[in-house]
């Protein structure tokens, strides 16, 4: 099994990287090539294709991180926001546009709802918990968390307007809801545009937050080997996204958990696991402006150009998708927004709100469960 | 035509305007006797006559704003204060009463909402475009943009307390709606009596915001000559309103748009243009929390004095209205005001953010004519 | 009448208060006797026994916080800090059990909501009017309201997940509202430990507000007479809790008040005022800062801990009750949250606002009272 080309092409990539993420790497390979022998190979059971296939998409979108932040300490801040924001959350995307495909639109709308709360409440909540249990309370500039959270509440404002135009209008005439919205999408990539013309212009302001972890600037990869492992981990992403999204119905009736549950709380953990590790480690390093860029950045590409796009490629498809999220889902992102930005507002964090913030996601993370 | 009593007693006070405000002037006293000849002479087309008579009105507030800025010169900035937060939304308040007299209450209704969202996304968004275009990312006191949007939710709190009861409440038994927005009605006009005294005793804080302008002090116009300017232009005003509202059915009726849409977003655009102009003037010249003031200051007067009055005429008129908005109302206006309070709470803005809020603006205007 | 036990232990405990204080304890235990002797003695018409027994739990409330304001000035700000957290509200406790004992659930869900909305907005008003009458506008630290604010902020957003969860799902499968309530409960209780952790360790920054009078740190009394005076009042209160419940219902049907409106303004009143007054005589004082950490600090308390203890005591008496709050329950206590974060944010205050935010309240009260 060791010896399909992509391992072996991977060699060479191993040399530059620390021990541990040597380990990791081949790990994610591995896994990666047994979830597709078992689903091509063996037609194994669901469950087990569902867990080896999520595990193995945790791995690759970390990967992906690696070799993005590489080419973006190559080409520079500018090119590599544009590289970060485009790539951020390709796990996301790909695991959403097989769940489109699939004609499982609930799964996919609750997964975007669910990756914003999971940002804002969950990765913010520990990020802040344990940065506050090793350094205290920290400061940080206002300037960079408060323009972030500013932005995603206009994105967010954008992506909700049709849902709320939903809940109320009784006569429509004009339109219908899936004109709305992909007008809407139209509006949001417009807005997405900016903001990468913005952040190619300003690159020293965190905008995206990606920029944060320029510090270290990925592994010391050629450009060309960088581009490569790119392009590994998005082949392997793929099937494994198909994986993972043909096993979701047979999971969840074995479980008997709601499409909601899966949606709103275990496909945005694995799609974003990678990237909340990031932010967590940030916080531990006390760079809290950084991991809260992270969180408000990460946010911001799903309002502004992921669900915009799934949107435009559901119509594509001929599998139309609207944005009329229900009002729980619009009420949830409301209030993790909403207590993320005043946490930002105040310049300064503890332990304290980290574990509160946390609480809060639990109790939603637990309502889903019991009551959807 | 340009033989009438009016035009003739303006020719003095033309000769203390700039070039430019010298035509715009003139122009607008041509096209309001066009107005006027259009209707009570000629009987024209309802369409023709809603856009002459809106073209009036637009030129007719920038009068009247020209004439209060002089008034308040010449009295100092306390009396001055009074007669601008008196005057600054006359068109406004005089298109809603013909508007309740004709029995349009969800016309007037829309158009006190859509004042406020106009005011706090469009024109703060291009404010802060056009602001951030010209000087980069502004930095503005916090103080007073921030206090200004603590006032403008608590008098918005205030004024929605009504429709928040009336969603919620199913069994109703010692007041109707309409005594209880009276009651409501008297309530607000209090605290805008005490904004006003407020304002009297601090005049250098900037409240209302129209001491913004007080830097140039409009035209050096004599005081009786700017009393008369601005009563001329009341009495133009006042006849283009009755002609403007008397045109609104059969306009609506002739493009099949709905009176949401007239009310939320065409009748505000026209009372406001003028005061909106003022506030992208002055994000140009970097004075971006005077900006900021105009766009709180005149949404502040609308929940606390153009609302509550109108409610109060309406049942001396026989047009008893309430201020039960509806849910897409409320909804609208306090995302607008939340996140214009979040905008001003971070002490910056760049171009980005003043494109965002643009364009949320545009969502919700696209929203409103597709669906509503 | 003057004879009984109780009046005559506390004869040492007069001599080290001011003679207002004497006047207002004697006048209390007095009160109380009276409410005993009308109700077990004489039977006394309800509306007498409400009025009497509310105003003797006025006072004991004030009585409590004597005791409990010695005790944190001898046993010192960490223990101080858990004494003032666990009797902060117990009026407020020991009459909502008694309601839900008695089956009044929606009185003590409104109870619980009103509290809120009072500390939030006529205390916090009163006390910005107050306190901007007497100095001016009062600038204070944007960092010890603002973390305070925040702290609130989350703390909510878990008490009203299960309201909104409710509002929103249709097909319940797993559990119960009551189970979730249960579950949500433990987890906020979780959240009040962790805050007590946190203010032991941090025993200066302001979390619970409580250490505001720490300044003066109560009349002289020895550990055991502030002890006994604890305990005595206590007693007091719990005997006229007992009291003033049995006459709700017979004092409703009497005056035609609803159950909400007796719940939402009549009892939160009771069981606070003491605390409000605190609030308002540090704003006079131009602490400002100390009088939005008692009403950010009451706030907390009643949604991380009165609230869920009263879950877990419905359940243990067989009275289970949830935490389905009703819809505009939420949106008063989220609007008056709201402004109250925005207020401690812009690090000043000026009597405006405080008018302001009394006048939404008073809007609120006449609202509850004409249409629920």
């Amino acid at each position: 099994m060791t010896d399909t080309p992509s391992t072996r092409s991977s060699l060479p990539v191993l040399g530059e990287l620390s021990p541990f993420a040597r380990i990791a790497v081949t790990a994610t390979v591995a896994i990666s090539v047994v979830a597709i022998v078992l689903d091509f190979g063996l037609h194994a059971d669901p469950t087990i294709l569902f867990v080896v296939a999520a595990v193995g998409i945790l791995g690759l979108a970390w990967v992906v991180g690696l070799s993005t932040e590489r080419l973006g300490a190559v080409t520079g801040p500018q090119v590599g926001g544009v590289i970060n924001a485009t790539f951020g959350n390709i796990a996301e995307l790909i695991i959403a546009f097989f769940a489109l495909q699939a004609g499982l639109i609930d799964v996919v709308k609750a997964s975007l709802t669910g990756s914003i709360v999971g940002n804002l409440l969950l990765v913010l909540g520990v990020s802040v918990l344990v940065g506050g249990v090793r350094n205290g309370t920290q400061r940080f500039s206002e300037q960079i968390a408060g323009s972030n959270a500013a932005l995603l509440v206009v994105a967010l404002l954008g992506l909700f307007v049709p849902a709320v135009f939903a809940f109320s209008s009784a006569d429509r005439s004009r339109g219908t809801l899936t004109e709305q919205s992909v007008l809407v999408a139209v509006l949001l990539i417009l807005g997405y545009v900016l903001a990468l013309v913005f952040q190619f212009r300003h690159p020293t302001e965190t905008l995206g937050g990606h920029e944060a972890a320029a510090g270290h600037g990925g592994p010391a990869w050629s450009t060309p080997t960088a581009v490569a492992v790119l392009l590994v981990a998005a082949v392997f992403l793929t099937v494994l996204s198909e994986i993972l999204v043909g096993a979701i119905e047979p999971f969840i009736a074995r479980f008997g958990f709601s499409e909601f549950f899966v949606g709103v709380i275990l496909i945005p953990t694995i799609g974003n696991l990678a990237e909340h590790l990031v932010a967590v480690q940030l916080a531990f390093k006390n760079k809290m402006e950084f991991a809260m860029a992270v969180c408000y950045g990460s946010s911001l590409q799903v309002a502004l150009f992921v669900a915009p796009v799934l949107v435009l490629i559901g119509v594509g498809i001929g599998r139309p998708m609207d944005l009329v999220f229900e009002p729980l889902e619009v009420a949830a992102v409301g209030a993790a927004v909403g207590i993320s930005a005043l946490i930002a507002m105040d310049g300064e964090s503890n332990w304290l709100e980290g574990a509160l913030l946390t609480i809060v996601y639990v109790i939603l993370a637990v309502s889903f469960f019991e009551l959807v």
